[in-house]
C-alpha cells in the first residue's frame, strides 16, 4: 500500500474540466492539484498523454443475488475485481427484503455478503417486496444506516410487484426521510398475461421474452411512477430505462420541472432486439428485464443522455451461465434468470462508442459514469469527482490502446460476454482505490475485503 | 298516437347541414325531407324559426341504481321521464354484474328495471366487477343481446376496481368481438390511500372528495388505460373525463393516430371546484367522481369538444337527496352517495354555455350530445340523425325563448339542482320517440313503457 | 335539359350520413329526399347498389394561368371538363393581381377567362403580390363580388414572395372584411440560396426541385404564417400541405385552439420523392412547389386526414406538357414550369386509396372532399351536401366498377398523367351539376358556359 | 501586483464541485488547488465561510455603442469598473459593422474603443447589417482575429434586420469557419407595423413599446432561427430570450437534439411587464427589447435555466441616462433608446434570487454565469473555471453579507438602477482579475487598461 502517490501530467478530466496537471495522494484522498506539483511521493505514475479520470461509479449491480432458483454467478469479490478492472471503483447493489421480514435483516444478510470479499467500495439500496408501516418506520432506521434509496418494482407480480397503493405510500415516506424511490417500470400484469398467452401458443424461443414485454409497457410504468411521485411531491429515479417510450416520459416530467431522473445501461445502449435471434438458445444471453429493443432506440437513448433526460449509465450487472444457469428456461423463455455481466464493459463501451463517436463529450463520460451517481445518490464529493478532498478513486485511461473482450479474458464468472469479439479503443490501464494501486498492467494488485461499506447521505 | 307526422318550416340541424325545411314522420321513422312537402299529416308541426334537432342521445346514466348502501333516486319511469324533458330521447344505462355472477345475470336484472317504465328508448352497457374466461365468454353473448360495451373500473379497490391483467385480458376479448371498453379512469390506490389519509387527519368536509381524487391521478389512469389499449390493439373509451391533464393524453393518443374516444359531462364544463366550498354541506350536492375541477379546466374542456379530442358529451346522472342519501357522508366525505342529477339539463346547457357564446357551432352541439354518441355505440343511423329511414326521435327547440331551472320544477326525483337558479337561453318545445310527441307545452305526452330495448351493433 | 330528375335507391352519402333514398331534384335544387318518393320526373336514374354524393370542390386549380413564360395547359373549358370527368362539381381558381394593379383587374381577367367556356360552377380566389392601402381597400370591395379568399406567397422572391409586414397587414385587413388568408409556407429566402448554390454546383437534374426545398422550410413558414394570425387574431389556411414537419405545426396550432385550417393534396398522399428519380427527365412531371416528400410521410398525412388536423384535399391541378412546357427546364431544375394535372383524379385516388384500405370513411371522404371547403371557403350548404335546398350537384359512384388512368384517356390537355398506369376501384358514372347530367356514360353531356359564377360568402 | 496569491480556506465552487480547500496564483494562473496547502505566497487571503469563484463572464454588453442618435453612457472603462464590482471579470462586447463597410474595420473601431480603458479582458462578438459574398470571406479573417462569433438581427427592419437569405448564407458560412451565430429573435415586419399602428392611435407611453412586441413574434423568430441553422446544419445562440413561447421552441429543438443554445438576461428574470406601467415616463427606464414579460414567464425561465434548455445568463447591459437619452421618446415609445444598465448586478441578483430560493444550486449558478458563456464562445479552460492551468480569474463571496442596490452607488453612468432599492444576500468581497485584485473592501484596485483582449477559439 502507498502512503503517498502523485499522477504526473496526466489530462484530467472530471465532469466539466479537461486540463494537464498532476495530483497527489495522502491520506487515500486527493489533497493537491497542480500544472507542476514539486513533492515526493512514495510511487509516481507518469500519466502522461493519458486520461486520469475519477473511478466509475456503477449504481446497479446484483452481486451473488438469488433469483428464479439459482444465483447470479458473481459474488462480491469475483464482481468487485470485474467492476475494477473495468475502471469502476463503487457499486451501489440491491439488499433484498423478504416478505414478512425487516429490511434490517436484508441489510445486514447483504452486508455479510460483501464483508471480506468487496475490493472497491459499496453500499447498497434497499428492495422493497411490500410496504406497511412498521417497514415504513425501518426505512427511516436504514437511512440512518447510510442506505438512503429504496426500489420497488411495478413488475414481477407476485414476487416483487407491489400495488400502486404501497408504492404510493412508500413514495410518500421517502420524502419524509430524503430518501430516493428506485423503480423498476414496466407494468407487470399485461407482460404478465402476454407471457402466459405465448407460453400457451407454444412460443418459448428467448425472443419471446422480448416480445412479451412491449415498450408501451414501460412507458405507462413509467409515466404512471411519475405521477405518482408529482403527487406524493418526491422525487423519483426510473433504473434500466431502455424504451424510447419511455423516455419521452422523463423528458416530458423533466420539462414540467419535475425532480425526475434516469438511467439507462449500456446493454439497450449497444445492443438490441435482433440480438434475441441469434441461433438456437444463443438469445437467452441477452435475457433480462427490461429487454432489449429495436435498434433504432439507440439514437433516443444517446439524444437522452446528451439532453440530460438521463443522467446515468449503470449496467445492472447480473450474470448467469449458459451452461448452467440459462438453462434453466431451455424450454420455457419465461423461466431463463434474467440478467447478464456488464460490470467491467460499461467505462469501455461508453468510452468507445459515445466518447470516439461524438456522442457525449469527454466531460459527459465522467459525469453520467461517475459524478451524476454520486451525487443523485449521496456520495459526492467523496466519490464521483477529482477535488482536493476526495476520495483517490482515480483511472488511467489510454485513450490511445484498446481492449479486446472476450469470456476468456472477462473477470465476472460468467461463462459467456455479451460483446464477445469486440474491440474498444481506450484501455483502463491503472486503477485506484482510495489510493491504492489495485489494477496495473492488467494484474489485480488489491485485496478481497479491501472495500469499505459506504454510508450514503440522504437528500438535504 | 300519430300514424303521420309532418313538421313544416324548421330549421333542421344535424352534426353536418342546417337548413329549412319539412320533415316527415310514418311508421315511426322519417320517411320523407324536403324543401316543402305536399303531404298530409295526421298532425302538423308548425316550427318555424324554430330548430329540429336529432334527440339527445345520453350514453352514461344510472337508473335505479345501487351504491354505497342506498339507490340512485330515479328509477326508469321517473329519470327517463326527466330526459324527455329535456330533449333526450335516447339513454344507455349500466348493467352492473355482481362479483361471481354472471353478465346475463345482470343484464336480466337491468332489463327488469326498464321494462314498463322507460318513456324514451334505452340501451345498456355492461359494467363488469371482475374478468375471467367464463365471464370473457359471456361477453360475446352479451354482444349478441345488443350490450356492445363493457365498462371497466381503475378506481374503487374492492369495489369495482379491476387490476391491469384482468381489464388487460378484458380489452383482448373485446377486440375479437367488436365490443368497447369504456373506462372509469382514476388512480384508485393512490386515490384510496389520500381519502384514508385526509380522514385520519379529521378533514371530512365535502371538499375533500375533490382534495383526495387529484387530476394528475386522473391523467395516470387515462394514459394507463390508453397504453393497455394500444397493446391489446383495440379502441378505449374514456368515460367523463374532467382533467386538462387527462385530457391532454388523450389528445395525444388520437395525434398518435390511435383509437381512443373519451366524453366530458355538463358538470364539468358548467361548475368548478368552487362549488365544494359552498356553505354548511352544500358541496355534497356536487360529490362525483371525477371531482369537479380548477375553474380553467372549462377552457381546456370547451377546446377539446371543439378539436375533437371529446367527442360526447354524457351526464353521469345518478341522482341522490341531499335530505336523504348524501347525509349518509355528513360527517366523512367518503360516504356521500357519488353523483348528481343531469339527464334533463345537458342539452340545454350545451346550447346555452356552447352555441350561444360560440363555444361550439349548432353542429357541432347536435353531433356531441347525439350523432357521435350514436356512432360509437352502435346506434347509428337509427338513432343520432336525421335522414331518412331513421328514427323519428325529434326535438323541436326553440332558440328565442329560455328556460328556468330548479328543483322544483325539474322532473328528476332529486330533492336538488346543480344548477339551481340558471336560467338558459333555448327552450325544449317538443320532443318526439318514434314519431310520437311525448313532451309539448311543458307536459308529458308519452307512456311509461313505451321506450323500447335498443340492440347496440358491435363495431364491424 | 332536365327539369325535373329523380334518383332512385342510391347509397346517399354526407358527411355524416349514409343511407338508402331517393333524390328529387326540381330547379337545379334538390327539393326531396326520402325513402321511396312517390313523385314523377322527366328523368330517372337507378342508382342502386352506388354512392350518391354531393359533387366535388376542388378549391385549388389553376386554369389558363401564366407561369414562367407559358401557361397552363387548360382552360376554364377542358379544365372544367376534366373536372366533371373526376366528379368535381366546383372549382375555385385563383385571379392573380400584377405588382402595380388593381384587384379588380385580375379578378375582371380571370372572369373573363371563365366566361363562356366553364362547364360547372366557379370561383376565384385572389393572389396579391403585394399589400399596401389601395390594395386593402380593393379587398373589401373584392369580398362584395365574392371573392372571399386572399392567396399570399411566402416563397418565390421578386415574383410571389411578400415581406412579413405585408402579409402581416393583410391578414389584419382580413379578420377586418371576414375573408380568409390562404398561405403557400415554404421559406422563400432559404430555397432560393439553395437553388443558386444547386445550379452553381452543377445540379440541374429535376430531383434537385425536391432537394433545395428541404421539408423543414416548409414547417417554419408554416408556423410563422400560424404566428401572424395568432397575432391578428384571425384565422389562416395554409394551401398544399406536403410535409409532416408542417403538419405538426398545425396540429400544435389547433391544439391550442387557434382558427388554423390546411388542405393537402392527392400527390402528397400517393406520391413521393422517389418520383423525381425517374429515368432522363421523367422527374420532371412531378415538379411543383412544395414538392413531393419522403414516402413516410404519406401515414402523417392520412392520420392528418383523419383526425381533421387537415380539413381538405384539393389538387393545385397545374398541367403542363412534358413534350413543350417542361422542357424549359431541361437543363436547370429550377426553370421546368411548377405544376401537374391533378383535378380530374382527386375523387378516384380518395376513395380508392382512402376509402377502400380504411385510412378514411365513406362519409370523411366526402367531407375532405366537397363539404369542409365548401364550408371553409363559404359556399355552405349552397354546395358540399345533399340536404332539400342545396344545388343539385352530384355524383352517382360506383364502387363495385373501377377505372384505369391514362393520359391517353384522361381530359386534361396535358400530355402525361402522374398516375399512368393506376387501376383504382370505383368509378364516377354520372355527373350532374345543378340538376343537369354533365358526364354519364363516359360522355360529356354538358356545355361549355354553362358553368355559373359563385359568390362566395365571407366568414360571418 | 502580486506575483504570487494564495486564497486560503474558501469554499471552491465550479459548474460542478463544492469543497473547502486552497488556491495558489502564480504568473496571472491557477498553479495549485489543495486541501491544505504549504506555500508562501506575497499575499494570502483568508476566504474562510466564504464562496471562491469563477470571474463572471457576461457575454452580452454594449459599452460606448451608439445607438437611435446617442451612445450607451459606459465607455469600456467604466462599464468594465461596473462589471468588476459585480464580480464579472470578462465581457464578451459587440463591434458593429456599418452597411457597406468592412466588418475589420467595426474590430479595429470596437478594439480602439477598448484600448487603454478596459479595466478586465473582454472580446467582441461582431455584429453584420448583411451578408454577401466579400463579408463571408471577412467572417473568416475575423475567426483568425479571435472573433468567432457572429450577431445577426431579426428585427429593427431598416437598420439591423437581415433578410432570410442573407441570415440563411451567413450561417452556411458560420458552419465552414467553426463560428456561432447568434440571434436576436423578433419579427422585426410584424413588429414594425404593430408600432406604426400604435403611434397612429396616439398610443405612446413606454408600455406600448411592450404591447407591440408580442411573444409570440419572438416565437415565431426563434423556431425561424432554428429551423434556418437546422437546414444548415450549424449551431444556433439564441441571446436574450425573454419569453415562455420563444423557449418552448428552443426547448423542443434541443429535445430533438439540434445544437440550439440560449440566454436569458437578469431583467426577464426579476422584472416584468408591470414595470412600464410605473408613473409617469418611469417605464422608460425598462424599455429595451425584447421588452420585458407577464410576470408567469419567469417561472418558465427559471425552470429553463434549471433543465439547461437555457444555458447562459448574461446582461445586454447598454445603459442610457433617464434625464438625457431617454428622454428622446417622452413623446414617441418608439425613439426611447433601447437598452438598460445590468453588468454590475447580475451576479448578485442570481444569488439571491436563484440559489438563495433554490432555484439553481451554487453550482449551476457558476455553470450558467461563467463556465457556460466560456465553454460556448470558444474561452474555456483558460476562463470560467477554477482549475490549475486556469486564468485566475476568481470572486470572493460572501454569502452572508448583504448587498444594497441603487444608482446611487452604482459604478456604472446610468443616471438610475432597475433595481434601485433591493438589497440581495451576498456580497462580492474580493475580485480578481488574472492573480490580480481589480477590487477590494468595496474599492476599485485594478488600472484602465489592464484588461486584456480576449481571442476566443472557433469549434472545434
Amino acid at each position: 500500500m502507498n502512503r503517498t502517490l502523485l499522477i504526473k501530467d496526466g489530462t484530467i478530466v472530471t465532469a466539466v474540466d479537461t486540463y494537464v496537471g498532476d495530483i497527489f495522494v495522502e491520506n487515500e484522498r486527493i489533497s493537491m492539484i497542480g500544472t507542476d506539483l514539486q513533492v515526493k511521493a512514495d510511487r509516481t505514475i507518469d500519466a502522461k498523454g493519458k486520461y486520469v479520470i475519477p473511478g466509475g461509479i456503477d449504481v446497479h449491480t446484483h452481486m451473488d443475488m438469488p433469483f428464479g432458483g439459482t444465483y447470479s454467478v458473481d459474488d462480491f469479490e469475483t464482481g468487485t475485481k470485474a467492476a475494477a478492472f473495468g475502471g469502476t471503483t463503487t457499486i451501489v447493489d440491491f439488499a433484498i427484503q423478504e416478505r414478512g421480514s425487516s429490511l434490517r435483516k436484508a441489510w445486514e444478510t447483504w452486508m455479510g455478503k460483501a464483508e471480506g470479499k468487496a475490493t472497491i467500495d459499496y453500499g447498497f439500496h434497499m428492495i422493497m417486496r411490500e410496504y406497511n408501516d412498521s417497514l415504513g418506520r425501518e426505512m427511516g432506521d436504514m437511512v440512518k444506516e447510510g442506505v438512503t434509496s429504496f426500489k420497488l418494482f411495478m413488475a414481477y407480480p407476485g414476487v416483487f410487484m407491489l400495488d400502486d397503493a404501497s408504492i404510493f405510500r412508500a413514495m410518500q415516506r421517502s420524502g419524509e426521510i430524503g430518501a430516493t424511490i428506485s423503480m423498476h417500470a414496466e407494468n407487470g400484469g399485461v407482460i404478465d398475461v402476454l407471457t402466459q398467452q405465448a407460453i400457451a401458443k407454444g412460443h418459448k424461443a428467448p425472443k419471446w421474452h422480448a416480445l412479451t414485454r412491449p415498450a408501451r409497457a414501460e412507458a405507462e410504468a413509467t409515466y404512471r411512477a411519475i405521477c405518482m411521485a408529482e403527487i406524493a411531491d418526491v422525487p423519483v429515479y426510473i433504473v434500466h430505462l431502455s424504451a424510447a417510450e419511455a423516455l419521452e416520459k422523463v423528458a416530458e416530467a423533466r420539462d414540467r420541472g419535475l425532480p425526475v431522473h434516469a438511467e439507462t445501461c449500456p446493454q439497450y445502449l449497444f445492443l438490441s432486439y435482433e440480438n434475441y435471434e441469434e441461433p438456437g438458445f444463443g438469445g437467452a444471453k441477452y435475457v433480462m428485464s427490461p429487454p432489449l429493443r429495436a435498434k433504432h432506440t439507440q439514437k433516443d437513448l444517446w439524444r437522452g443522455l446528451r439532453n440530460n433526460d438521463l443522467q446515468v449509465v449503470s449496467t445492472d450487472h447480473c450474470p448467469f451461465c449458459m451452461k448452467t444457469d440459462k438453462q434453466l428456461g431451455k424450454d420455457d423463455f419465461s423461466k431463463i434468470p434474467n440478467g447478464a455481466p456488464g460490470v467491467e464493459t460499461r467505462m469501455s463501451l461508453l468510452f468507445d462508442g459515445g466518447v470516439v463517436p461524438g456522442n457525449i463529450s469527454l466531460n459527459r463520460w465522467v459525469e453520467i459514469a461517475s459524478t451524476a451517481p454520486a451525487k443523485i445518490f449521496g456520495m459526492f464529493p467523496r466519490k464521483g469527482t477529482i477535488a482536493p478532498g476526495s476520495d483517490a478513486d482515480l483511472v488511467v485511461f489510454d485513450p490511445n490502446q484498446s481492449t479486446h473482450w472476450s469470456a476468456a479474458t472477462h473477470h465476472s464468472r460468467a461463462d459467456y460476454n455479451p460483446y464477445e469479439g469486440r474491440t474498444t479503443k481506450g484501455m483502463t490501464e491503472i486503477v485506484i482505490s482510495r489510493g491504492n494501486i489495485i489494477v496495473e498492467g492488467g494484474k489485480f494488485t488489491g485485496r478481497a475485503g479491501a472495500g469499505k461499506y459506504l454510508r450514503r447521505s440522504p437528500r438535504s
